[in-house]
């Protein structure tokens, strides 16, 4: 892996200094690459696709694995998007002269080399080449061995795209040993490695943590909480928590704890509960929302085989992000009670009070820990996208250096510079 | 440690909510208090120097650690000079309003609990205890052993400021195990710390980031150089190695290694090296510079016992932070080569071109990766009173979150804030 990352760090310190322009005609050349090679693509996709069938991984992982001309037309367009951004490089982030005359200037300059550790998902080779690129980093990327044969093709078509717009294709490498022994040594590279960030799950992320000694920005475990006020607008606490429940329960900012204050749960529990157990919602109780339940829809307790099962909540429910149609509920006495659930369970990610008093949507998005607190909105818009960034390669749920959604921006650093005319320190 | 902890993220919850005016009236109780203790922080610090003299510490550590009353007012004053600075928690980075009608706001917040981890000196405890108190964290401390008398009669003083002002004490907490165990506990304990800050020596921070889980921000590692161009005001680049080099050999900002181009050789290093060897600066020369001082300048190389030592420089010569009277010096056929030796030895904290040609200096600039980046200027100035800062916890030379001198602000992450009227994602 050493002549890997030698070679990064040389295509670093070329990207590290230029345009906009070049870097866009870059991005442009990657696109046309990909859209070039997207035969060998599929064919590569089809081989991994072949082998995990093989191997019996469960259809979910299959899927996420799957290319087809309209997700790679979609990577394509991600490349575009990205390059219509604004570059974040260079950008002078303040400016001031000392006393002395030496004058400062605090520009934001790229990373250097960025690792990327991921799993399953193919696009993710695409969209964080786009990202580096377009911020003038290198990037050692290490994807799942799932997609092997894809990660490959896609890297191919990447790197002709850059050496056509004569930029390093080092600029884009794909480490191809896939044991686990590879991502250790990418983690603990110091003098080559500016900054690693995981994607994927807990296991990974809690692996790249607990071993790296670059730089990590930790990634996207979420377990999120909406909260129902003694105020809330219950119809529209309803809407709420079935959008941050059910409108894409695998991802990072979909709700896993629905907390509800006892002054409204007989008023919103039972509805609420029919409503998500008739969108297939597992439901984990505790003892108060149970006891409502049995009283007010005992049919849901005691429902037909269609029904999804419900059970009573554990700690450990509410310690999991399940990343699926499974909702753990809690009736709390007061504000703070909820915030110090919050505090106790949550991940720092997205969290959510629905309310109709100020004060308290004031004291709950004060003093709750986390990247991203709403008051009366899903918890699902913690995105890049749709803070309006144009582009992501995470969350953040540490809060060294980025937290929340990560677009360009956060794929830089910054350097003073200060030029003076002979100041010597007296 | 567990309770220490425990009760420092509960200090920080409280300190997450408060107003800049209570956090300042803490500062000025703190300095009272430390006022009010001088006799017995005075005889604390006898303790500990008795202690040092007996063990045959080195005088120079034995210095370091030596606390007198003009030295506690020092530290008073810095107290008041930390509460006279703006709180930048609460601070509106940036807000927007996104289609949807969601308003969102990035807001500054503390980290929570910050670990600082350092060796002998003991004004590092308040210091540290005043930057962290004004930003609104809480901070666990793990000063040397060397100065534990000291920083205790420190720490109750800082705490029973806080007590007065009826903040929680908890916001400063000395960890009065002082074993390895308890720096290796305090920066893997992820839930209860937020960042661990080394501040010391290599081997410290070496081991802090080889074994931390917790966030981390490397300080202080500064293997700087000065660059003299062909195109040199000689005796500005005179007069900026000499300060570089001799004006506080022992601190991060201070100049290791002096690269000159082979076109000013002749011209500049017999009067440089006879001014630096006049100041007592140990010399390690390349050949080439050794042969041009043999020749000019022979009475150096034999001089008297009085000279310091010239040596021929070592590949390891050229990797070492001096931190002493001692410089590396190589003559460079190019800029080029100048550059390719900062990024091979520079440890990203300080650098400098002495030139008058405006190419080569935007050259350097911005090709050389560091911290800070100077054009005819001493290294020196790379610290956060002569940045304007006000105040300094440490000089970060990673690239994640905060790179050179870091102030309050470097303190502190940002949380998003949303509100919105019922939006859920589509």
């Amino acid at each position: 892996m050493q002549d890997e990352l030698v070679r990064a760090r040389a295509a670093a310190h070329i990207a590290n200094r230029l345009q906009p322009a070049a870097k866009d005609r870059a991005l442009l050349a990657m696109g046309e690459h990909i859209h070039l090679a997207a035969d060998a693509i599929l064919e590569a996709n089809a081989r991994d696709l072949e082998r995990a069938q093989a191997a019996g991984e469960a259809t979910h992982r299959v899927d996420r694995l799957r290319l087809n001309e309209s997700r790679i037309a979609a990577m394509i367009e991600g490349l575009h998007q990205v390059r219509a951004l604004s570059d974040p490089v260079g950008e002078v982030i303040s400016s001031w002269s000392q006393q002395s005359g030496l004058r400062m200037q605090q520009i934001r300059v790229p990373f250097g080399v960025i690792g990327v550790i991921y799993e399953a998902r193919p696009n993710v080779t695409v969209d964080t080449a786009g990202l580096t690129v377009k911020t003038g980093n290198a990037v050692v990327l290490r994807g799942g061995k799932e997609a092997f044969e894809t990660n490959r093709a896609l890297t191919a078509a990447l790197r002709s795209g850059l050496e056509e717009a004569e930029l390093p294709p080092d600029l884009v490498i794909m480490l191809t040993d896939t044991d686990r022994r590879s991502v250790d040594a990418l983690i603990r590279a110091r003098t080559f490695v500016d900054l690693v960030i995981p994607r994927g799950g807990a296991g990974l992320i809690q692996h790249v943590v607990e071993h790296a000694t670059v730089p990590v920005i930790e990634t996207g475990v979420g377990n999120c909480h909406v909260y129902v006020d003694a105020q809330a607008n219950l119809e529209m606490a309803l809407d709420i928590v079935i959008n941050a429940k059910t409108q894409r329960p695998s991802v990072c900012n979909a709700a896993e704890t629905l907390l509800v204050h006892a002054a409204v749960a007989d008023a919103f529990l039972p509805k609420a509960m029919r409503q998500l157990a008739a969108r297939g919602v597992e439901l984990r109780l505790d003892e108060r929302s149970l006891a409502i339940v049995r009283r007010d829809a005992p049919d849901l307790v005691h429902g037909g085989v269609a029904s999804p099962p419900i059970d009573v909540a554990t700690e450990q429910d509410y310690a999991t992000e399940f990343l699926a149609l499974i909702l753990a509920v809690k009736v709390v006495q007061s504000l703070d009670e909820a915030i110090l659930h919050v505090g106790q369970y949550g991940t720092g990610h997205s969290e959510a009070i629905v309310t109709e008093d100020d004060q308290a949507a004031h004291d709950f998005l004060t003093r709750v820990d986390a990247a991203a607190v709403y008051h009366n909105a899903s918890t699902r818009f913690t995105d890049g996208f749709e803070f309006g960034f144009g582009a992501e390669i995470g969350i953040s749920t540490q809060k060294l250096h980025a937290r929340g959604p990560m677009g360009l921006r956060e794929l830089t650093s910054y350097k003073y510079i200060i030029r003076g005319t002979g100041q010597i320190r007296s």
